[in-house]
C-alpha cells in the first residue's frame, strides 16, 4: 500500500537524458534514474511519462487531476513557450511542482524565462537528476 | 437540408470548460453549449472539434476547406504563441472568425497579442460563451 | 414601445464613413447603415452620435448611464490613445461594448492596442458595418 | 480681501468623483470638497474648473495667467497622455502644482509616466482630496 | 483674383507664439507673420485657423476638402499623440504639408517621432517662423 | 506634550544638504531646517534620521512600529533602486509618506521610477525643503 | 547502392505547397518537386517526412541519427517559436541543414528570428524550392 | 559530531517573517522554524544569519568559505537588484543554495529575475519556509 | 557675381537617381535636376557633390567651411546610421539644411530616425527633387 | 567562352581570410579557394573584389549592372549596420546572393541581423568557404 | 614631504582579489600591488579604504574631500547599480577617477553600463591592476 | 635607437582637433600635442595616422601588425557604430588600446557604447588629450 500517488512528466527531448549532452545532462538515463527514485521512496507510487508532443503533455496533466495527488512537471523547452501547459496547470485542481535538471539561469536568455512557474506551488531548478528527488520530498509532510 | 456548414475549432484546454476557473469561463460545459447553439440556428449545420495539440488543429483547418463555408477558431493559448496556426489560416481559402470566451485583454499581458486575427476574418472577444453565437451570426447575411 | 435603449458612439473621421478609403472602410455612409439597422431591429431604441472632439465622447458616455441599456463604441483612432476615455467606459455604470469596422491587427502596429479594450463587456473587430450588427446581438439575450 | 488667488483645474471624469468607483476615488463630490477647502482658507480666493476636453484645459491654464498667483492641475487621464497640456504648464509664466487623488504608482504601468511633472513646480500624489489641500498649502510661505 | 488657395492650421499653445518662451519660438506673433505672408505672396488666398482643440483641428481638415488647394499643418503637441489628426490627414482627399518652428529632433526624445509627417505631403523641419514660407513655397511650382 | 510623533528618515548623501549643489538642493542645511520644522509644528514629536547605508535604512524604518504615528521618508538615490526599502515599507504597519527635494521628473530618465512610490500612502515631489512640511501637513486632519 | 543518405524534414502547412498562396511558395507540389530532386540526386537516398506536429518532428529528427548522413530541416512555422525543435537539434549527433522556401528576412518581423540557426550546421534562405537541391549540394564534398 | 556544516544567510526584512504579511509569508517565525530544523537534521550543523545590509550579506558569504560545506542563501529584496551578491556567491569555494518562501515569478515582474541564480548551485522557489529543509535536503547525498 | 554660394552634398546611391527605382525617387537624373536649379537661382554659384564614401562626404563637409554660405545635405543611407557625418555637421562653422527626396516616414522603420536632423539648421523632407530647391529657398532672406 | 559571368564582392577584414581566427575562419586564404572555385566552374566566368571600404563596395555593385549575371556579396561587418550597401543591392537590377562563411546566427547578437538580406535574393549561412560554391550553384539552373 | 595625496576606494569583493578567479583578476593581492604603487610613485602620499558596504563607500567619498588631492574609484559590483554611490562623487568636490582591473565590455551585458562613468573625471578599464598606476598617472602633470 | 614602436591612430572629425568645439575638445591641435608626446617619450617611436574614411582606419590597422608594438585607436563616431573595425581590432595579432577625450559616458545615449572596446585590451576615456598619454604609459612595463 502507498501512502502518496504521485506522476512525473517530462517533456520533449529528455527521453534523451544520459545518452546525449552530458556535459549539461550527466549520463544517467531516466530510466535508470526512475529505478533508483522507486527504491529511494518506498512508501510514494510512482508514474512516469515522456513526450516530445505539447498537447500530449496537456492531455496527461489533465488526466491526472482524481487519480494522483501531485504532478512533477519538467516541461523542457515548452517551459519556456507553451502558455497552453501553463493554462494546464492552473486549470487542474491538482499540486504541480516544476523541476528543471540544468541551471537555467546560466544559459541562454530565453530559458531565464518560465511560462509555468507563476502557476505552479514551486519550482526546484538546476541540481541535476537530483531536482525530481528534492520535488518528491516537498510532498512529503516532515 | 442546412443553408450553411459550419465548423467549431476548439484549443487546448477547452474541453475543461464548465469544469474548471469557473469565475472565468462560466460553468457551462461547451458540449451543452453546443446543442444549445444548434436550437438556435436550425438552418445552419454545426460541426465540433476539439484537440489540445496545436498540430492537430492545425490538421482540421487545412482538412475545412471544400466543406465547409466557414470555421470559428478559439485558439485558447495557441492564440498567442503559435505562428503555424496562424499561417494555416492564412493558407486555406476559406473565412475563419476568431473567437475568446474571457476578455483577453484585461488578463496577462501576454494574452493581449494574437497572432492570429491579423489573419482573420474577424474578432469576437470576451462575451463568454455568448461569443461562439455572435460568431455564427456573423456568418449570416441579414 | 421599445424592448431596450442603445447608444452608438461614433470617433474621429467616422463621419467620413462611405466617402473615403473605402477599401478600408467600405462605401456605405454610416446614415444609411443606421438606417438598416433600425430596420433589422425593429424592438430596439437606437441613438447614434459622432463627434471628432474626445472629451464630447466622454461626456456622451458619462451621459447615458441612466437613459440607456448600452453603448456601443467605435472610439476609431482615439482607441489606441484615450486615457481618458477608457476611464470614462470603466467609471460609467453600464454595459460598453467596442467595435471596429476594419481588423486593427492587420495594420500598423500602434493600432494592435486598444486602451478600451480592458474596460469594455467585449470586443468585435474586422466585420465591417456589420460589427455594429453583431454588437446589437451581443445585447440580445437568446 | 483675499491674500492670494489659486485655480483648481480639473480634467476629464473628475467630475464624476464621489458618484463612481468610490474605492479608488471616495465618496465625496467635489462640489462638497471645493466649499470644505473655501472654508478652510479663508484668506485664499479659489476658482474652480473642470472639463473632459483636452484643448478646454489649455485654454483654461492660458487664460489663468495675469490673474491668478498659481494653478493646481490634477489632469486625470491626461497626465499621461497629453504632451499638448504639458507644453502649456511650460509655456505660461505662472506656478502649477500637480495633484493626484489616488496613487498613480500602484495602478496600471501607464499611469507611472505623467508628461506634466517635469513642468510642475512639483507635485502631490495620492493622499485622496487632501492632495488638494497640501496644494493649496504649497503656495503659503511659512 | 488668386492663384490657389491655402489653410494654416496650428495647433495647441501655437496662439502663444511671440509671447512665450522665445529662445524656442522667437518673438513675432502669428498674427503679424501671416500678415507678412500675404505679402510675400500676393498671387495666394492664405486663410488661418489656431485652436487648442484636437478634434477642431480634426474638423478644419475635413472642412478643407473642397475649398482648398492645400492644407500647412503645424499640430505643435498633437504632432507626437494624435494618431486621429493623422488619420484625418490620410482620409482627406488634399495636400497636407506639415511643419514645425524649431527642430523637434533636437528636443525631447518625444518630439522625435511624428504620427502626421508619414500621412503627410512632405515636412519643413526647423526653420523658425521661414517654415511657413517654405511650405507655401512647396505648392508653387517652378 | 505632543499629540503625534513622526520620524523623518533621510537617505545617501542628504547629509550633504546646503553644502553641495545648491542649484539642485538650496543652501539650508537640513539641521537648519529640522529646526524651523519643530517650530512650525510644536504639537508634534519629530525625529530625525540620515543614513548612506541602506540597510540602516531598513532598520530605522522596521523600528519605527509601535513607537511613531508615521514616517516622512526621503531615500534619495535608493528611492530607484532599492526593492529591499520598498519591502520594508510595505511589511511595515505604519503609514510612510515619500517625499523628494528636487522634481525627480525632469533629471535623468533613471530618476523618473521610484520603487518605493507604490507601497508608500502618497508623494510629495518638487518642492525644496518644503516638502518636509507638506509631508507633515499630511498627518494632520484638518 | 546510394553514397550517402539524407532525410528531407518539412514543417507545418508545407504539405499545402504548390496548393496555396503560390505568389510566395510557388505552384509545385513537394511532391512532385521531391521526385525531380531524386532525379537530380540519383547517388544519394532521400527520404521525405513532413508533419503539422512539433512533438513528430522531434520524434523525426531523433530517429535519424544512425541511420542517415544529414538532415535537410525546414521548420516553418515552428522556426520563430519552437525552442524544442531546436533542443533537439541541438541533442543529436547528425548533422542539420535549415532551409525555407521564401526570404525569411523581406515578410513579417517574427520571422526574421530562427530559433533553429544557431545549433544548424547552416543555412540557405529565400531561393524558392531550390534551397533544398543547394542543402543536397552542402552535404556533397566537392 | 556533526556529518557536516551549514549557514543559512536571510536578506532584507526576513527578520520580520511570522510577523508581518502572513498571506504572502506564513506566520512562524525564522527563529521557530530554525529549531524545527535543527531537530529534523540533528546529523548537520546549522548556522543561522540574517542581515539588511546588503555589505554584511558579502562579507558573511566571504568568511564561509573554510569553515562550511555549504550555504543556503535568501537574499530576499536584493536577489533582483545585487551584482556585489552574486559576485560574491561566484567568487567564494563553497557551494551555495538559492531559496525563496513565496513563488517569485507569481509577484511583480521584477522580482522574476534573480541575479544570484546563475551563479547559485541550484534555486528552490516558493515552498513556504520549506523550501529551506528542501535546502538542507539537496545537500545529503541520498 | 554672385550672391551666395551653397553647395549641395549627395550620399550613396544619389548618383543612380533617375536611373533606378523610379516610383520612389522620380525619373529625372539629378544632373539635369541640378541643371535646372542653376537657371531657377541665377543669383547663387551652386556647387555639386556626390559620393558613396561615408569619409569622403565628411571631408566635403569639413572643406566647405570657408568658401561656402551653406551646405544642402542629402545623406541618403548614411543618415540613419553615420554617427561620424552627423559629428562633422556639428563640428563645422557653417549652416547645412537636410533634404530628402522621398519621405522617409513612410517607409522602413529604420529610416524614421536621423542622426544628421539635430545637428542641422532645418530638415526639408518628402518633396521629391522639389526639396533641393526648399532648401536653396531657405537660404534666401525675404 | 563562358556560359555566365559572376562577381564575388568580399567586405572589410575577409582578405586576412586564412590568416587570422582559424577557428571561426578556416585556414585557407580566400584567393586560394578562389582558384578551386575556378576550376569547379569552368563554364563560369568568375571575378573577385575585396574591399574594406563601405563606399567602394557600393561602387562596385553599382559597375556589375550591365556586364554580369548575378552578384555574391558576403559583407562582412558592414552586414549589420551598412543601410547604403543595402540600398545598393535593392537599387541595381541584377541578383544579389548573399553569403557568410560563419554560422551568424551563433555569434554575438548584433551579427543576427542582416540589412542586405531582405533585398537579396537569398542567403546561404554557415558553410565555411563552401558558402560560396553553394551561392554559385544557386545561379545555375538544374 | 608628498607633492599630493591620493585615495584608492575599492569596492565589494575587491578584497579577494589575488585569492579568487585568478583568470579575471590575476593573482596578486591587492595588499601586495599597492606596496608597488607606494614605491612607484614615492612623491604621492597613498591612501587604501576597501569596503563590502554601498554606505561605507560614500561615507568615505565624502570624508575626502578637504584632505585629498585625488579619488581613484573602483565601484566593482556597485558600479552598475547604485545611484548613490554616483551621487556622491557629483556631490563632492574633488576629482574622481574611475578604475576596472577587467575589461567590463567583454563580460556579462549588466556590466557595459556604468552609473558612477558619467560623473567621474575619466574612466581606466581593462588593464588589470596596471589601471591603478594608470589612474595615478592622470592625476600627475606631465 | 628605439625601445617601442606605437602607432596612434584617429577617427573622423579629429583632423579638426583644436580647430572645432573647444568646450568638448580643447585647445591644442593633434599636431602640436603629438609633439609634445614624442619629447615625453624619447625612447618610443611614434607614428599618427588619421582618416574620416572607415574603411582606411581598417587597413591602417591590419597593416601595423608586424611593424609596430601596439596601437592606440581614437574611433572617433565609428566607435559607436563600427562592427567592422571592432572586428578588425579582434582579428590582428597586435595590442589595441582605445582612447577617447571626451567622456563619452556624459554626453548623447548613443555614446555610451563602444563597439571596439570588447575587443581592446583596454581603454581610457575623458581625460582631455591626456588620455593619449595614458595609452603610451600603458605600454610601458613599470
Amino acid at each position: 500500500m502507498f501512502d502518496m500517488k504521485l506522476k512525473i512528466i517530462n517533456g520533449p527531448n529528455l527521453n534523451l537524458l544520459g545518452k546525449r549532452e552530458p556535459k549539461i545532462y550527466g549520463s544517467t538515463t531516466f530510466e535508470n534514474y526512475f529505478e533508483k527514485l522507486k527504491t529511494l521512496f518506498p512508501e510514494i507510487e510512482l508514474y512516469y511519462f515522456q513526450s516530445n508532443i505539447e498537447g500530449e503533455i496537456i492531455n496527461e496533466i489533465q488526466n491526472s487531476e482524481n487519480s494522483y495527488d501531485g504532478i512533477i512537471l519538467n516541461a523542457a523547452g515548452y517551459t519556456h513557450t507553451s502558455v497552453s501547459i501553463a493554462d494546464a496547470v492552473k486549470a487542474v485542481d491538482i499540486a504541480v511542482v516544476e523541476v528543471h535538471i540544468s541551471n537555467i539561469f546560466s544559459r541562454e536568455e530565453f530559458r531565464h524565462v518560465s511560462l509555468i512557474a507563476p502557476n505552479a506551488n514551486g519550482s526546484i531548478i538546476g541540481f541535476g537528476l537530483d531536482s525530481y528527488r528534492l520535488a518528491i520530498e516537498s510532498y512529503i509532510n516532515r
